[in-house]
């Protein structure tokens, strides 16, 4: 019979599908195909895309001057320019588009992936990550940033090249604070951050683990909205991910690089998205909040159910998917 | 410059970004494509489902002894079955999944499509739906119902034949919940509804008018998350879908028709989504919510942006789709 599993963050219900439950083979992957010609984002096109915000020198052995490359997004959703203004409109509230949107550039390798790439090679994405957020937060017109990947067609990606891209908003999305607003109640009602208690309950049941080291844990969340949906966390208790020490991008560079390798050969290289969850700048430290990372390999679709309500149907229960990814020998 | 938009029942921010503008023939859209073989929902195989629990008899004239019927969904996402039963495994809630998923078979002509079914046939369709809702509600373990279309593979069906669905909830859904508080907010501070006043301000205005009739409107919401996200709202206040008159289903069948067909000639037939909204059972007939169905056609895809905040980022402002759609002519 099915279940309905309750997020215990945001409260989010999931119906945990028995009856249509899905093993790896039965579940359709669209993998990426190569789609050739012209790329902006490969070296020697440099002109091609606005000026670099950040770069990462390449190691000198390497056919490149970058090993990971930041510039302003050229078709930007939102754009720094001028002050923020409100203003109705009869009954209704807009605000000007003030904000930015980049795209950190992975590596010079066209056709890497995410089972391709070294940890070092993970550590100098995820240090862009720490240095854009940063560097960002000093600008009082922003409040939170999304920093996010689109990896496939079937994910949203437009480009083929490796890349992730950040958007850095005026207001504080309701998911964020939903999360935030879930994780204070849960704070104010056993001075326990929800995500720690989370990380011990699933150390020790062990059923949803996918993997862990001294530092992070990967798992199935307990009601996932996908199959394969993946979190990874760090095992101690930090609120915002650029408060990360170098030593720690390093660990999680290698859970990051394993997990993938075992997504992709578990699933066959599906289109994913993943999204960074972090605390907003105006409390960026705090006992409650506890920054993370959501992976979702796109193996099923959106349909009306979940637009309408809010629920998903998840065919693959999370104990079964996170087997399925400890039995991936790489 | 791009433009934040706030929709008010929900608070929902998203982002028009006229630097990535679409027109129609900009947006990709995926034609469903004819798939053939063995139909289960076809005339002649009634057999191949489960029984039906509604049907509403043809026309003598044709070629079917049914105009629309109503069967359990074969694979259903919830069951009826038992009662509902809370259990907590450590700090998570799940109950077991009673429920109810079934599958409104809207017409005995594999071929149908929104724009070649005559008012007559939306009518029944419609009535279909008030009929299941009135039924269904008289279970007392049963708190939502979730009317919903899938058409199209992009847009989550599986199967061709044209087909609605409804999913039967134990507990409300959190969507649902929140359009409620929000009108309810919106109630407690005007001593008007939200969507009342929405109706008014866009009969006024026009420019994300698409139509309208003596009985309902549809117009592009103000913040749209999706390219020709429609909505249709009965112009008089009623909070619950059952209640509606049959004389008003014929309005709303009309509308919807000529909506569909314009927007099957603007955009090629897209996949699209319909949700229905409506009061749950235990408060359906109140002040501030107004029942209303939401058209999603599905040209974008939705990524991590979208999937970490809870943002959208729409690529066409919702007075250009009105206007494209106004100027359909049929």
């Amino acid at each position: 019979m099915s279940e309905l599993r309750k997020d215990p963050v945001i409260g989010r219900w999931v119906i945990i599908s028995t009856e249509r439950a899905k093993r790896p083979s039965d579940l359709i992957v669209e993998p990426a195909k190569p789609r050739g010609g012209f790329c902006p984002l490969c070296p020697g096109n440099e002109d091609k895309t606005p000026s670099e915000v950040f770069v990462i020198p390449s190691d000198p052995s390497k056919n490149s001057l970058w090993a990971v490359r930041v510039v302003p997004n050229k078709f930007p959703a939102l754009a720094l320019d001028g002050t923020l203004q409100n203003r109705t409109e009869g009954m209704y509230d807009v605000m000007n588009g003030v904000g930015l949107h980049e795209v950190i550039i992975e590596t010079p390798d066209h056709s890497a992936t995410f089972s391709s790439l070294s940890a070092a090679e993970f550590t100098n994405i995820l240090f862009a990550f720490k240095n854009r957020l940063n560097v960002l937060k000093q600008d009082s017109r922003l409040h939170y940033i999304s920093v996010f990947k689109n990896c496939g067609a079937a994910a949203g990606a437009t480009l083929e090249h490796p890349h992730s891209q950040l958007i850095a908003l005026p207001v504080i999305p309701r998911w964020v604070i939903e999360k935030l607003d879930g994780s204070q109640a849960y704070f104010n009602n056993k001075q326990q951050c929800v995500f720690c208690d989370m990380i011990e309950q699933e150390l020790t049941d062990g059923r949803r683990l996918v993997e862990h080291n001294d530092d992070f844990v990967a798992f199935e969340p307990y009601a996932p909205r996908f199959p394969f949906e993946t979190h990874i966390l760090p095992r101690k208790h930090v609120s915002a991910f650029e408060d990360t020490s170098d030593h720690m991008l390093q660990a999680l560079a290698e859970i990051m690089g394993s997990v993938f390798k075992k997504i992709n050969k578990a699933l066959g290289f599906p289109p994913f998205n993943f999204m960074l969850h972090t605390a907003p700048f105006n409390e960026n430290v705090n006992e409650f909040y506890h920054w993370h990372l959501e992976i979702i390999p796109r193996l099923t679709k959106v349909a009306g159910f979940e637009w309408g309500s809010g629920f998903y149907i998840n065919p693959t229960p999370p104990e079964q998917a996170a087997e399925s990814l400890r039995d991936t020998a790489l």
